[in-house]
């Protein structure tokens, strides 16, 4: 059973639209429970998550909460179906329709919790950390936003008469909000709140400097931590290629969190379809 | 001749510790000139800049200033000498001592200025923009400080005291000013204020949105303007490899100023040593 939060009007909310992800949001969930969260857990999922999957997210979300991208009964779904670019788009603005929180972080599937990152939900919407690419954009993998039906119309509209500059939900978000990079010191979430994997190839120092400091690391990129391979006997993660050692001790984690937290609660079935996906 | 600063309390400020790197501080200049600054512009020097270099400095720069890396005179270098590593950020922080100014913008020799930016120095010390590899840092190839003899032996105490993370001046800088992360936006440059040409490699559809705004490129890494290939009778620039074709326009902008502006003042011997350096 998911543990009863403290504090229930605020939550942590993650997305997974397929079985894959969903590995993804179960060791994010672990590592918030072990970081021992005061916050409810949310994971928003696809309708072709498989109920397998569904019981074994329950077991430790507070809510498994099904959203629907290609809904016909939604009439600005309909207009969406013109632009399929938008669909992940469009999967992840349906965060701002949890109306039963006031205040949640929304956390990338593949981001993991280091630390308790409680103090998050002191920042106001729209709060995330800088991109590296370029840094006057924000990284959309973990913002603090506010639940609201109409700022979800409003994301919706602006989406379909501006679409999103990198075809994302990172482009579009920060069209919409184009205050982010230089109205208040304070939306700027330090880069400890969503160090990307990929920071120490362009400055290693710094990476080693701070590294202490993480408190969510981003598996940003086309290789996700699912992907390396893992000796379930030693216990131990290999990693693909030696430019990603710098996060081998991340990746570390995020295996012992799978091995000891995640893989016991699924069902013999489940988990030799899962580790072949 | 230089032209008459109609501003003359503030200054642009760069650096050139040999010839090869006085050919990037050329052309910055001629840059700064073509976007028709109302500010005075600086070049640092070391003893080991030729004679005929300064020469063509001096027809575009207001100062030409030398500083004395391992003056024996001086006691704190004396104390560098014990840390060899840190010889290139003393030459840098050498920029506080310029007690003729009020504030000043310090531009790397590689960055090239592509449009008028004077608004910078309505910033305060220290103002810069944010560091694409680990973002909390400030890139320190493009800073407003504000010259003072007190911050200078502050500076070089620090450096004494906790040395760089990274070995060079960025590292000490952004510990000695390690308020800028979190203090106040306004001390947060706008990326396109430094925009390295870096970028595209990590968020391409960030800088295809972004590049007409683009103020001062900085030409960041090992491979510098003035390394590639041009062909002075097409007037055209060849880039090194296929990655690197989207900073190509300002690349070219680059080599159309060298040939037009600086090559014309050069004597024939100097540019025969200079293009093969
Ligand atoms: O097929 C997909 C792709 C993405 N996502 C969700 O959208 C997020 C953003 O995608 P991803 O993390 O792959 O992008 P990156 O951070 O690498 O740019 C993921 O973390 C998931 O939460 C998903 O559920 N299914
Ligand atoms: O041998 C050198 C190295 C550096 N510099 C100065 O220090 C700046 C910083 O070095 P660089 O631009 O090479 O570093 P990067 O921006 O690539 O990290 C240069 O732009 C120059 O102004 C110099 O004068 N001589
Ligand atoms: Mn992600
Ligand atoms: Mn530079």
């Amino acid at each position: 059973m998911p543990s009863v939060p403290t504090v229930s009007d605020q939550a942590w909310v993650t997305l997974a639209t397929n079985d894959t992800y969903a590995l993804g949001a179960l060791v994010l969930a672990h590592s918030l429970s072990r970081a021992r969260t005061s916050r409810a857990l949310v994971v928003m999922v696809a309708p072709q998550v498989s109920p397998g999957i569904r019981e074994v997210l329950a077991e430790v979300y507070n809510e498994v909460k099904e959203v629907d991208v290609l809904d016909s009964r939604d009439e600005a779904n309909l207009a969406l179906i013109q632009r399929p670019e938008l669909g992940v788009t469009f999967t992840k603005l349906h965060c701002w329709r949890l109306g039963n929180y006031n205040k949640c972080v929304f956390l990338d599937a593949d981001t993991l919790v280091m630390q308790n990152c409680d103090e998050l939900f002191e920042h106001e919407e729209l709060s995330a950390a800088p991109d590296c690419g370029w840094p006057d954009c924000f990284n959309s993998g973990v913002f603090v936003f506010c639940p609201n039906e109409q700022t979800y119309q409003d994301l919706l509209n602006f989406a379909l008469s501006y679409g999103s500059f990198d075809g994302g939900d990172q482009g579009l978000l920060n069209l919409f909000f184009h205050e982010w990079a230089r109205k208040d010191i304070k939306n700027h979430l330090p880069f400890v709140y969503n160090m990307v994997s990929t920071a120490a190839y362009s400055y290693l120092p710094a990476v080693k400097q701070f590294a202490k400091d993480v408190k969510i690391v981003h598996f940003l990129g086309s290789t996700k931590p699912w992907m390396h391979n893992f000796d379930p006997v030693a216990g131990q993660v290999t990693v693909k290629d030696a430019v990603e050692s710098f996060s081998q001790g991340f990746l570390q984690t995020w295996w012992d969190i799978f091995a000891s937290d995640v893989l016991p609660r699924m069902s013999a079935g489940e988990h030799a379809d899962l580790t072949h996906a």
